[in-house]
């Protein structure tokens, strides 16, 4: 190994970069600002000045780097980033290879959350892992046979986008009916919005118009607010039933949930976990847990420091696991 | 290899067995009837009198065989299998190991069907591909990086049932909403009914009661029929819906649906391809063919073949490729 591998975490806000110190461990963080309306050009700068200072200046021995949108790992093309002004159809591998000197490989930022649950998180230990993140919207990642499942087109992994009801709201990409709609963040938000557009009941109509996301939906439904409790409650629902039927398909061994909005809790999980059995067969769902990710909001930095080490790091040896 | 491999095909009203000819090829056909209500050990006789009866009596060098119902590959454990009676927790592969005298691969037979699909029909050279049967029930199986997945608990493969709408019909095993409550021939045939008792005018209304099938349905679609065509409408828009979640979450290379419905042509496929772009992103859809299957009833039957090639045949070579 020629120099250090780097972790990088690109962020609509904030990137985030650091050193590889073990499989899943890592030296200082790097902060800077993400230049999102900066266009392409000007972000992927930004990403190699956060990278040398990383590695004091020293051109690393390759870097990985988790991209928040649908992107083909096999030839580094971001096929769209949507919190990232200008993003399409952008070599961003070869962009930052130039940039960089050194080999890069570009990733899902969901995907790299579900690499870092399966080799340090909830799925440690596992060949067949399911992570599922849900935040403002709804991605995840799949380990499949022990490898990160990228398939043909290299975006596997969009778990949010599958049809939990052809009568409810669509998401913000237009999907109709898809889980997103109803169990993201935003779709709670839009269907609030809605039901108190309609005249609702609810203490949540107090809430000043800016102030309504997800987090205050969680407040008012555990302070006992009924609308609030109900959205939790579909939103439950809807994953649980998604995840009865993606253990139907896939039998993983385990199935973890992060994100924002795993962090409320019974609120999401009691039913989501009373929603699984009504869709899932008793085997697989007996050889099946379904537990809350663990890494909350270092996966993503933990999974593109694993990532780097798996793309350009020493083959693991029975001594040293990965 | 010291003996013929045989491929077994198990169905609920017929036990077909042949001797391997070549990695998908196989000799003449031995057909039995299936004792399928005198309980496991009366339908493992036949399926052992049927491979002696297909090596001519001698000591096969492997069989593999295919099961309708749900199993892990791996102990050769039935769970159940709905349409053959008392078979619940049945160690099959065992039981007729000691029957045959050779080495038995148990699996299921959808899952055969769609690897025999992908050895030799619509999904021949691919790495990542998703074989969904829809005729009385629905099924599938996954090949994921070239390799036919059963997941952590063997079952992998079940495609009906996941969500299709919450407010639909349920299946026969109980699962509200599901796929194959609405697009598979039982659900269309339950859905025909309850319309009819409804009072909705269709010429179905003068099929007897013990004709009103899938074909009849497809029959009056073809002929006009306005309820007859909604049912096939509604049936393809699930699947396609379905299918759209599907390639999100594990972007094939291709989709291939086989099974009685499919013989229905444009009928189902029709509504099916017009519902995908509505839930799969244009990429990973633009990397994937969406096709009919090609090996109709034959797809078990190769399947057994194929697989006892892989299960006990020698490794394959690049001058004989499977």
């Amino acid at each position: 190994m020629s120099g250090a591998l780097v972790g990088v975490d690109l962020g609509g806000t904030l990137i985030r970069a650091a050193v590889a110190t073990g499989a899943t461990t890592h030296g200082p963080l790097v902060r800077h600002p993400t230049p999102a309306t900066g266009g392409p050009e000007a972000v992927l700068d930004a990403v190699a000045a956060a990278v040398r200072e990383a590695t004091g200046g020293e051109t690393p021995g390759g870097v990985a780097i988790g991209i928040p949108g649908p992107l083909d790992p096999a030839t580094g093309m971001v096929y769209t980033a949507p919190n990232l002004a200008g993003w399409h159809d952008v070599a961003a591998g070869g962009m930052l290879r130039e940039r960089v000197g050194s080999d890069i490989a570009v990733q899902n930022d969901a995907r790299l959350a579900g690499f870092a649950e399966w080799t340090a998180g909830a799925g440690r230990g596992t060949r067949h892992f399911i992570f599922m993140t849900a935040s403002t919207g709804i991605g995840g990642g799949l380990v499949i046979g022990g490898e990160l499942h990228a398939g043909t087109a290299g975006t596997a992994g969009e778990l949010g986008h599958m049809i939990a009801d052809p009568n409810g709201p669509g998401c913000t990409q237009g999907h109709r009916g898809c889980l997103e709609g109803i169990a993201s963040g935003t779709g709670m938000v839009h269907r609030a919005r809605l039901l108190l557009e309609g005249g609702a009941t609810s203490s949540l109509s107090a809430v000043p118009a800016d102030g309504l996301d997800a987090r205050a939906i969680e407040d008012h439904a555990n302070a006992g607010d009924a609308l609030a409790r109900q959205l939790f409650d579909d939103a439950g629902r809807a994953l649980g039933l998604a995840i009865g039927g993606l253990i139907n398909e896939l039998s993983p061994e385990v199935v973890a949930i992060g994100g924002g909005l795993s962090q409320a809790g019974d609120l999401l999980f009691a039913p989501l976990l009373a929603a699984v059995p009504d869709m899932a067969f008793a085997v697989p769902l007996s050889r099946c847990r379904i537990v809350p990710a663990q890494l909350g909001t270092d996966a993503g930095m933990v999974g593109a420091i694993a990532w780097a080490g798996r793309c350009f790091g020493p083959p693991p040896t029975a001594a040293s696991p990965p």
